[in-house]
């Protein structure tokens, strides 16, 4: 068995429903922040993650009482518990909790693939544990990018070449994807200096107008946990 | 007037709605073929080109005793008289001419992008004049890639790297778009070797199997014409 595992990579959700396959394992990133922090949350030993597209759900969960993560634009939203941040998931807040969370891009990529094989959540800080997990599952796989308000953008695409290119040492898996093989080239250029090279994007930018810049580094670290955050019957938890 | 007009890229048209602004000039690109053939036609002569977004209206045009060039998947339509390839739209066949032309990808986007303030037709054969035409319009600019049925390709993200590389050595343009960061790295990384580098694309593949990789050559060559094709009142004129 050689070579005949594919990967995919859609650059944003919009355009999902060209690459969506239920037989296969999607990866949905959203570098910064929202899966990044869903992996600090359960390094830190969150119990579960309920992750809500619109900003009316995760009202309704905050008045059920639940703990509630929610942020638009990059901000977080009044009547949140906390925002988007992974210093926001820190243990003393998350151990053994269950929280509602509502990102503007991140949720609602998780939720669109939900009726696949299975939902798996990716960020640099989990991306050997993630490449590992996924060797084991012999699945075509699609890596999903969170994008920003349906563009695409450069963090979750370097995290698409990143991933892929660990994937594709090993003779299972091969692509014939334009995106993907993009993605690799974009990853080949920045990996030698990730931090700098994400100066240049759009997100960067929108960061530093809300102060959260000093986030990047960490978001752009590899390896932080083994954690591997799954979907299951519309909760992430711990697979 | 520095730093003041933008550019931006749209890597498929499925995306085209996030990134149209009426007042742009849109540079539509489909390298492998419609956009070089058509500044092939132009460079032989062509009196103007109809674009034609449906196979049917191409055929109504065929009706009415128009010469129609068509073309899915790669391959000529059985009613019409040329296909897709730049080497079909020679001065024997299209000098002084009015052509019907549909094809998979490009001529819908052409049209998609109709009510923009103009829509210049954009091919490596042509990227030094069309820089030099785009300095003198003191417009933002958005470049729409054809793609492939929607998805992302690598030939059209590579030509927008080509393109953002040229404008931005101009300090009237600047760009904060990460698709247009994404296309200039790309293109840095394939652009001593674009024939090479293209051979990874599924397009290259897919021409392949039609006998039609000699186009690719061609198609990646820069400053074969200085025509600068237009789209006015719904048909394509030489500038």
């Amino acid at each position: 068995m050689q070579h005949n595992l594919l990967i995919e990579t859609c650059f944003t959700p919009a355009l999902f429903n060209l690459y969506k396959n239920t037989e296969n394992v999607v990866i949905v990133v959203d570098i910064l922040r929202a899966t990044t922090s869903i992996c600090t949350a359960f390094q830190n030993g969150i119990k579960e993650l309920i992750p809500v597209s619109g900003i009316d759900d995760a009202m309704r969960y905050k008045d059920l009482g639940y703990l509630v993560a929610a942020e638009r634009d990059g901000r977080i939203l009044d009547f949140a518990d906390i925002g988007n941040s992974p210093e926001d998931f820190s243990e003393e807040i998350v151990f053994n909790k269950t929280i509602a969370y509502s990102t503007t891009n991140g949720t609602q990529a998780i939720n669109m693939a939900s009726d696949c094989h299975a939902v798996v959540i990716g960020a640099f800080i989990n991306i050997t544990a993630l490449s590992n997990w996924l060797l084991i599952q012999n699945r075509n796989i699609t890596i999903l990018c969170a994008g920003w308000k349906n563009k695409f953008n450069l963090e979750d695409s370097l995290f698409a070449g990143a991933l892929s290119e660990k994937l594709l040492k090993h003779e299972k898996f091969f692509t014939d994807c334009d995106s993907t093989l993009a993605a690799i080239e974009l990853w080949k250029s920045a990996k030698d200096n990730t931090v700098e090279n994400i100066k240049k994007a759009s997100h960067y930018k929108r960061l530093c107008k809300l102060g959260k810049q000093s986030t990047i580094e960490y978001c752009m670290s590899q390896d932080l946990t083994q954690k591997i955050p799954v979907l299951k019957n519309g909760k992430i938890i711990s697979q």
